[in-house]
């Protein structure tokens, strides 16, 4: 195969970073790299396949003789640069929001539909972090007993909002470790500093923050994305929206609460769905058993389940804690856990470019 | 009204730290503390309305004298001395699961179902604390349109577990901190030490554990409690159990997923039900602004949710992000927050004992 020239836009952010990984481990036939970011990062360095390169502006002018671009740098900029990319010639494979619910766009999670990539006309889009984990160990489900209902709550790292927000956790809790509140957490003492006083130290902080409006260390927010009117959030939205267009099946009802988790990588989420044909918790561990990109990890007797610290730099999505659901007919539940950067981003859109 | 005399059984534990906290704050007519806990806190002091105290070892003829007696000293003690306690004329308010579902003891949360607690025969059972802060809200809702199925995911934090748990966290923490890989990730640069790589740095360091087991600064374990063969484990089966008891209804359909997160105090629970009347959010809201023990915080356009460092310290269970789940007839969602210690363990406890 001959190599091709592959353009990487926001290279030098959280999914960017991961994209050059990706490539290099999947030894992706890369004959030239073209690092390109906003402006502020111009003149920076970024490695590759053993070679030091210069980030380069990203332009309308950035894509001639370009095969292959792979967008993360916004939404914004994708609708900016990704039509000067196609008219250049390139194909764009982008991982913003931008034109994932443009009906002439396809949606691609190669497990799930890989031939959808074929009808594109110069962009394809990668799915959001939640929904690709989701998708990929759902899909199986889906095609043996057509999944009807199904409703998700998310336990999402903060690497899912990028770099600066990994920074944030790390010095709200520097912060934190260094309160004389904390040294009696440690010693066991802690609790009798708390109570129903208004003033106990509870380690609540007024905390630097500048990427959530809460503090996220030692916390948690029910706040991933923007809220509508309604009260849902985007990221809860595209659970639904994004499941649909992918799986081509609008029948599924999907319902979803997004949760921000002082975790730095790796988004976990607790899946419970109902099915038209009745499964048996054997039944889901054997599909995903074979399953591509899922890996079952379902011992609880030994301890065994998903959890972000072992999916943390890993490919695959972890699936475990396989139930019978009784509460509902046909009800199962499942507990996943997956690096949102690798298969819910980079890696995905990586694959979809290996697609073409 | 004449003081009663007041033991503490597990007087140094976490619950029963907060325990003394709860009687001082709602000025519960104690005339004399007894303060109670296992061998190795023999002589322990302990401050409780301006006077220092000294633990005395639980016993068997620990309870002459004693008019209520509050226990939160693990399972086994409580199974071994509350028949004691009850021989010598105490009232127990057990906080352990040894009696919860004993058809002859009430478990009784007071804004649920105070009445029950009259027909004691000498123990009156708190419920787990997942049970009570989901309770608390649902309850309104219940009445109101009837909940006919409910899935809870739980997202709880180390201080379920005990003041062992807190400094695990903190200890945990202090490791990964010094962690060369952490400053990378403070500088926004960790990503480059990740990717596809077995051998990269992404703080899973095998760190001092004995709580839990597995890591749990910075990742989260869907594993609370002890697992049953069908894979649920011992909190899950609480949630639907404890609550068909305490609203003397076994006709709701019950289940979730529990799961710790390196969160110091309060649990969250996001809750997803349908109902047999059809409600509105804003009914559920209306509801919820009337029902003791809850603060409805509900205002997403300025970023207004609950969230574990606001419900800490506080009686209240904070409920928002109230939505209707359009992928259900009559489904709903609400996300709550609450000091899973307080109005969790011992303000219920005192709210019980308060009732007699």
């Amino acid at each position: 195969m001959s190599g091709k020239v592959v353009a990487v836009a926001g290279v030098t952010g959280a999914v960017g970073t991961e994209m050059l990984h990706v490539l290099e481990a999947r030894e992706f036939p890369v004959k030239e790299l073209v690092p390109l970011a906003s402006a502020r990062s111009i003149g920076k360095k970024i490695r590759f396949a053993g070679e030091e390169l210069t980030v380069r502006e990203l332009g309308e002018d950035s894509f001639e003789g370009v095969d292959v671009a792979l967008f993360s740098a916004g939404g914004p900029r994708s609708k900016k640069f990704a039509p000067a990319a196609v008219a250049s010639g390139a194909v764009v494979v982008d991982n913003s929001s931008a034109f994932r619910m443009d009906p002439e766009v396809p949606l691609v999670v190669p497990e799930v539909n890989a031939e959808a990539a074929k009808a594109h006309r110069g962009i394809i889009a990668n799915p959001n972090c939640s929904t690709i984990v989701m998708v990929v160990p759902m899909w199986p489900i889906h095609k043996a007993a057509r999944v009807t209902r199904l409703v998700c709550c998310t336990y999402q790292a903060v690497s899912g909002t990028g770099a600066k927000a990994i920074s944030e956790l790390c010095r709200q809790c520097d912060a934190l470790v260094s309160d004389p509140a904390y040294a009696q957490y440690k010693e066991e003492a802690l609790l009798a500093g708390l109570g129903l006083r208004d003033d106990s130290p509870h380690l609540a902080r007024d905390l630097e923050r500048s990427i959530y409006p809460h503090q996220i260390a030692f916390n948690l927010l029910p706040h991933v994305g923007d809220f509508y009117p309604e009260g849902d959030t985007t990221e809860e939205r595209k659970l639904v929206d994004e499941t649909h267009k992918i799986f081509d099946d609008d029948s599924i009802r999907i319902f979803g609460t997004t949760v921000r988790v002082p975790v730095f990588r790796a988004h976990s989420e607790a899946v419970h769905f109902e099915t038209a044909e009745p499964l048996s918790p054997d039944d889901v561990r054997d599909l995903l058993a074979e399953a591509p990109g899922v890996e079952v990890v379902d011992d609880p007797g030994t301890d065994q389940y998903p959890m972000p610290i072992h999916a943390t730099g890993r490919a695959e999505v972890l699936v475990g804690r396989i139930r019978r659901d009784p509460s509902v007919e046909n009800g199962l539940a499942l507990f996943l856990s997956c690096d949102q950067l690798l298969k819910g981003a980079a890696l995905n859109a990586v694959q979809i470019a290996e697609l073409l």
